[in-house]
């Protein structure tokens, strides 16, 4: 499993710098940094013997560009997930459910975190495959970026990698977009389109599909197509 | 179970605001402070939600004063327990092994953990009942201090209490003499008493002792005393 860590325009260099040191402590290194504050003295300071990773990080200006290799976007959030489920239906997993479902797993993993302040946009939450919550005391739910980061690969570090491929995250966009297509093809009600679109995502987002799996759904949507399409030639005829 | 965050001689200010932010995370809020840096400004920063932790904080000058009402002290290093083995004979728990050792037992437990740039000083590791070892990778083991308190009040915050009560401090520590003096009465080399006492603390601490056992231990012992004090008296008759 190749894990890769993303931190969302952090605002704090000595949390940059911190979260690096804990990267290494745990044998992680691929870091990207979307929109990052300024990295100077204070970071390397905090990076301390971790100096490589904070000098090898990929800085991007999108998300996008940050994940659009990976097979699987985790979003990390001290908020838990029933916040979310109003309007983005995800439950909250906890580091040890993701870790159970990614076991015997291999492929390119995201794990997000968000900004000091207000932690991740909508849309970016709505880019997730999953949603994970450290769980915390409700008095005080709000954990420093590079603690977060620290008790997530703390509990990454001794993940069971096996041989089982991930879907790659092509295999997955071009699942979605054929998701999207049955859609607004089945006269499903025009309103509850995006939302429904994105629960499937989030469905077989978590599911951490298998190549073989992401094949045969295809395949079953073509069916449903057909028939779909047949049917409602018969009652034009 | 009780547990204390115990820092000693802590260097940096702001490793102790972030300690105490750690703390309140995760449900826990009995610090106390061996000998530490100044406490100010930084502190309360990096303390953020957590300052009354940080005020309510119990400041000592020596780790007798941190532990001396402790049933079982915990000291967390970052270096392997084989390098310490050759000395002071204690292998190196991990968080999780610690946790299911204290599954089900009820009593006040102290968590110690080192100076930022050397750790513990010897006599400070064998007041240690345990020794706990964060697992991490070979390549940068020397985690920053507050981060390895996040991982393991992490790991201990879903800790399953219990109705077993440890031994208490007091009753460890009557046990710990009575083996001192059982030592010194039984014609055992004089050269390796004091190591073979230390083993025998190591042992007995890390087997988290219930107040049964102690009193069939003292049992034990004085039967051992009682027959080896007659064969003394027929040797010389």
């Amino acid at each position: 499993m190749d894990f890769r860590v993303v931190l969302v325009e952090p605002l704090y260099q000595g949390n940059v710098g911190s979260v690096t040191r804990a990267m290494k402590n745990f044998g992680f290194s691929d870091l990207v940094l979307v929109n990052p504050c300024k990295l100077e003295g204070e970071a390397r300071a905090m990076s301390s013997h971790a100096r490589d990773i904070l000098a090898n990080a990929r800085i991007v200006t999108t998300l996008e560009e940050a994940i659009d290799d990976c097979s699987i976007v985790i979003g990390t959030t001290g908020i838990s997930g029933s916040r979310f489920d109003l309007h983005l239906r995800v439950p909250g997993y906890s580091p040890v459910e993701i870790k159970e479902r990614l076991k015997g797993m291999s492929g390119r993993v995201a794990i997000l975190f968000g900004r000091e302040d207000h932690g991740f946009a909508r849309d970016e939450l709505k880019k997730c495959d999953l949603i994970m919550t450290i769980p915390t005391s409700d008095i005080y739910p709000v954990m420093n970026l590079s603690h977060a980061v620290a008790v997530v690969l703390y509990e990454f570090s001794d993940i069971k990698v096996g041989d089982t491929p991930l879907a790659d995250s092509l295999d997955m966009r071009l699942l979605y977009e054929h998701l999207s297509e049955l859609i607004d093809n089945i006269d499903y009600p025009v309103h509850k389109r995006e939302k429904t679109k994105l629960m499937l995502k989030r469905i077989f987002g978590r599911a951490c599909l298998l190549p073989r799996e992401v094949h045969t759904l295809h395949g079953i949507m073509r069916k449903i197509q057909r028939r779909y399409d047949s049917e409602c030639k018969q009652d034009e005829e």
